[in-house]
């Protein structure tokens, strides 16, 4: 097993025990309906979720100069990539990342099948909801569970499992369904860029098939610009069809180092927009500050009312480095607190 | 060195012993002028190029009723992906690889920085034309030919290299700017799917980052649409700015089992319309079969005067297995001799 695994999530686990498991079971199909419609509705503020501020005032130049010919801050149409960090960044990322929880979740019901993982960890602690013990178990338990619950299946078999978790399953502190716990403000700036001729990619250190599974719907970013971590595959001919298979053994670890070499891999145009909230970002956003005109910003939690605040020493998401960088380079940083008017999409199922 | 490009190149051999080195290095500025927006002039044929035939009307009959709410072979337009082979396909590959051509002119360049090259294999033998000494030394002369002139440098540099030698390079038997041996009937193809909302993606055995220098002025296909064969590839800071560094090791070979795994990886969906020219397309195109409604396109090689007739004995693009399937498949073959009016783009500066 590879040990960029074991390194990358490692830190993910003294959030585990932390977690609360309390994932209620509700019917929630409505969640899949997108929400990036409503924010390009006509309207004479392209950001309406936004505070008037240094953060919206950047973008909105930022974006003006990009598009009009003849200014300094011209970018062409063919060079306008806009790229952007997925957990902590266009959805929230607390209490632990929302992956895992599904990997969990999906544990659980593929108990039924597996009556031995009874006594066999880290199946054990997970179905008895002892996650002190999972600690115990060091790196092996998480790779266990995510190979257990990802590999397998081929791709389209796979988004389907997270489809259907998706429609049901809610988020253990706000009882929303995943899918609503997305960034109303984010959602605008997406839309905001793709009105401005921007292709809006997700460089994320997610599982690249557990985001396409959603995205779509979600932002408005289809599976060919969802960049992220994926598993190997082999293709295999199964009665006469031709079919991927998802293999348990990593492939490529789209984070820190990674997202610059990931977009260089997948996107092949250095970015002139890079959005990001944690250190792991800090390459890709160093990466696009190569070209000029360019824009990189990060999204500071500093909302611990209405999401969560952390930064220099959260367990996740951690912002330290990328921070002073962001202030040494000028970057732009969003104060979550103080620039967003709402943080998640009003909507009809969450009352 | 991996085994696997060893394999790749294995075939090149016989070919390049054949092959006749007469570049001639005229000025050819001209030709990175794309034709690809000459066929998007509304006409009532939108495949001019092509003569009245089972394939013409089998290609617009599967696009009609794609597009066709309410029949049954309408396709939504998230799922219209198009994915060409490009050498032998898009463009020519007589009478080895142009990716090939390109590394021994790229020898011949470099050579005046590197005098020890007149007594090192395999560079002594290229500087001396003396092609047959080459094969005597085996793979290890070929990868080291590859990675001495693809590795080294970032992905922006290896492109400036391609885009000159492409300006100035010329077929040795047409004479031609390499970008003028490309198929006007496949560029109309390319307009008439992206006309009708289908994404076009080339899926190429050759460099991602060869055919990424040329591919979105000469076919209208973007760096994020090109999926190709890759070396690793390494981030640094170097003075104080965020590079991508090409190193010289194989990362991914996008051939035959290849195609399919890297359609996965990259585009996320299978492809509704598969277009190849070899057996080391049947993989991508059995994938693509296995979605329904689909449409899978063979081009044979038939016409021995206005290009190369070739097929189930070729070093290069031999199409045996794939043709075969065809008929037993019932997909459409292109007989190039009988379904093409034309060939090659007719331009004002090749004459």
């Amino acid at each position: 097993m590879s040990k960029k695994i074991l390194r990358t999530w490692k830190h993910l686990l003294p959030a585990l025990v932390l977690m609360v498991l309390s994932c209620k079971q509700e019917s929630g199909d409505a969640a899949l309906e997108g929400s990036n419609e409503e924010a390009t509705v006509a309207s004479a503020d392209p950001l309406p979720s936004w505070n008037e501020g240094a953060a919206k005032s950047a973008i909105i130049e930022f974006v003006t100069a990009a598009t009009t010919e003849g200014s300094d801050g011209f970018i062409p149409v063919k060079d306008r990539i806009a790229t952007f960090d997925n957990d902590g960044n266009l959805w929230a990322e607390q209490p632990v990342y929302f992956q895992l929880l599904f990997a969990i979740d999906r544990i659980k019901l593929m108990a039924e099948q597996h009556p031995e993982w009874k006594n066999e960890e880290p199946y054990k602690s997970i179905l008895e909801g002892n996650l002190k013990n999972i600690e115990a178990q060091g790196m092996q338990g998480i790779v266990k569970l995510v190979m257990t619950t990802h590999a397998g299946m081929s791709p389209q078999e796979f988004r389907k499992i997270v489809q259907d978790w998706m429609a049901f399953a809610t988020h253990p502190k706000t009882g929303k369904p995943y899918n609503q716990m997305i960034y109303e403000p984010m959602l605008e700036l997406l839309n905001y860029l793709r009105d401005h001729e921007f292709k809006t990619f997700i460089v994320s250190g997610g599982g690249v098939e557990f985001m396409r599974a959603w995205a779509e719907v979600t932002y408005g970013i289809p599976p060919y610009q969802v960049v992220g971590s994926s598993i190997k595959t082999e293709f295999v001919i199964e009665n006469g069809q031709a079919v991927i298979k998802r293999l348990p053994e990593m492939e490529f670890i789209d984070d820190k180092e990674g997202k610059p070499i990931g977009i260089n891999r997948f996107i092949g145009k250095i970015p002139v927009f890079a959005s990001g909230n944690s250190d792991g970002d800090l390459q890709m956003l160093l990466f696009s500050d190569s070209r000029d005109p360019s824009f990189q910003l990060y999204l500071h939690h500093t909302d611990s009312i209405r999401e969560w605040a952390y930064d220099r020493d959260s367990h996740i998401g951690k912002l330290d480095k990328g921070l002073d960088e962001a202030l040494a380079r000028g970057w732009t940083v969003i104060d979550m607190a103080n620039d967003w008017k709402t943080v998640f999409p009003e909507t009809n199922n969450d009352e």
